[in-house]
């Protein structure tokens, strides 16, 4: 079992999310780790459409992942989401990707981004006092 | 050779565009089409981002499409497009996708775009007299 | 309440589906349908991965949209999926997609696609038995 | 005046490669990169579809990507990319994306991706002997 401060997203595979080698394309991670954030941020009731609407955007400015093994159309994929680090203006996340088919989950990728909040403009801004709160509250201390 | 009012953009297919079938996704030649009526304009002098930031949009309102071959990775593919209806609001767009590979061209899929101006808020609006008649001459009158 | 034979998938829409004009994309309701015929088939028992490592494959041949209204980043989508026609061969379904914010739900989207049987050459084949037996009890006969 | 060891792709943005951020989403860059590399080893004679169909597939197992400043649509990017590694079995490639607009043109973009020959069924397997020595040919030996 996770720890508290670790969010899970459960979803299966999309058809499109496949290549022409039967696998998941790589890129396709890249959104998983963004639903992932995007609904572990909701269940702390940090809603980021309404966040943008405030004029706080929190743009990818660094991203990096590991392929370990191939997620595959007709599974159910896990996002495993959590605050590493949190900053004035930035906040690191990782991830990591188990496939949730069978009996035993399979680690399937792990990564991280690191997001800058950013005004409209995308000029870099201090986090919203709440926001930075929230964040600090979802971070991971142990693992 | 068609005629001067079918515009020609020709381009590689991508790998992320393949999918477990091992030919081009369904959904990819919908982005195709865009990248052909964007080209179009753009040889006519009509910068489609430029006109986004005077507050013209173009939204899809329609779009079909029948596939008749399929597109696979590493080859070339061209789309043509041409106008055939141009309103007050709207502007329909046709378009053919042939793989560009060998000496003879095979069509692969065809399809149409029906696009409404509206502005920053997708509200319908009229299109203004400069693309209007842009998109009159581009219009096709023959085939 | 829909009739039995038509099928719902609830789903957020994705930060990535969004483009420019800050709505989704209309390219990504062409996934949306995928995601929600491959729903459909699976709550009847039809798992489509294993449909394909038998060797048979539903491939795309026609799709058609119409855009109602905008879909947009933090808000939950219905796809409603129905099939409407069982040919030896093909399959028909249409798809109504809609927003599942607030107390009533909007209409954003209508669209169909045909499907045909192929083999892994993707030759068209005869649906297996079985399939066909399927798609014509989950045939919507009303609407 | 980049080394010859580099190879650039000069391509325009797509429209859907946007977000509602109003630039293109980070996702895309990793599309990018595989636009880069394909053309870079087709360049030099290598088609790498042409290597799938003899059964010596690339699969991406590490990404990295840091942004620097956002690409948007309406503007032409440059992909170069370099082969800085060559090993039995993988091949690490770096990349940079820049804006092509204008009389200079602006880093956008740094990463890189390590990939890994494998058979078919994705089991890693050594370079062919004529692969190995065009990558170690394109290797970039300054910079």
């Amino acid at each position: 079992m996770p720890p508290a401060t670790v969010h899970r997203s459960t979803f299966p595979v999309r058809y499109h999310e496949s290549d022409q080698m039967g696998v998941v394309h790589h890129a396709v991670y890249v959104h998983w780790f963004e639903v992932g954030r995007t609904a572990a941020m909701k269940e702390r009731g940090l809603d980021y459409a309404e966040l943008e609407r405030r004029g706080v955007l929190l743009a990818v400015i660094d991203v990096g992942l590991r392929y370990l093994a191939p997620a595959r159309f007709g599974e159910e994929v896990v996002v495993e989401t959590r605050i590493t680090r949190v900053e004035r203006v930035r906040v690191r996340l990782e991830y990591r990707v188990l496939s949730a088919g069978g009996e035993s989950e399979t680690l399937l990728c792990t990564g991280h981004s690191l997001l800058a909040s950013v005004d409209p403009e995308l000029r870099p801004i201090r986090m919203p006092a709440d926001v930075r709160e929230l964040f600090l509250e979802m971070l991971a201390t142990e693992d």
